[in-house]
């Protein structure tokens, strides 16, 4: 699994989007377990991804949102990217 | 420069997301010189990403939209992602 990006610690971009992944996956009701499985990523690396330590790749946020059934698109919006 | 992404040859997602930027570089008329000099990337990479042939991470497509005076989101809207 990816160690957290500490070039990116604190970084607001990836701290919105992570929330933005957070309030979908809350809004589906799915564990962080059951989305990192879906989107056949580590638990580990999507917990890190919704606490903005991991700057991510667009396929990696692909999967995301296909998991949540959203576009990446409106993830980013929803993170005011 | 990061090696284009062989496991990401010909992914669809990636090659509409280049073209998506290409376009926008074009509404602007920024060459690819001048748009990876304000995105501060290398020139071969900002072609590769053009070509689909990098897994570009958040912080560079933020870096790429910025340049080109878009939000992230609308770029990957504009690639119907």
């Amino acid at each position: 699994m990816p160690k957290p990006s500490p070039k990116f610690a604190g970084n607001k971009e990836l701290a919105s989007l992570g929330a933005a992944i957070r309030a979908a996956r809350g809004e589906v009701g799915l564990s962080q377990e059951a989305l990192a499985a879906e989107a056949e990523l580590g638990r580990g690396y999507v917990g890190g991804i919704e606490r903005g330590e991991h700057n991510l790749t667009l396929m990696n946020l692909s999967r995301i949102a296909k998991a949540l059934g959203k576009r990446p698109s409106v993830l980013l919006a929803a993170a005011s990217l």
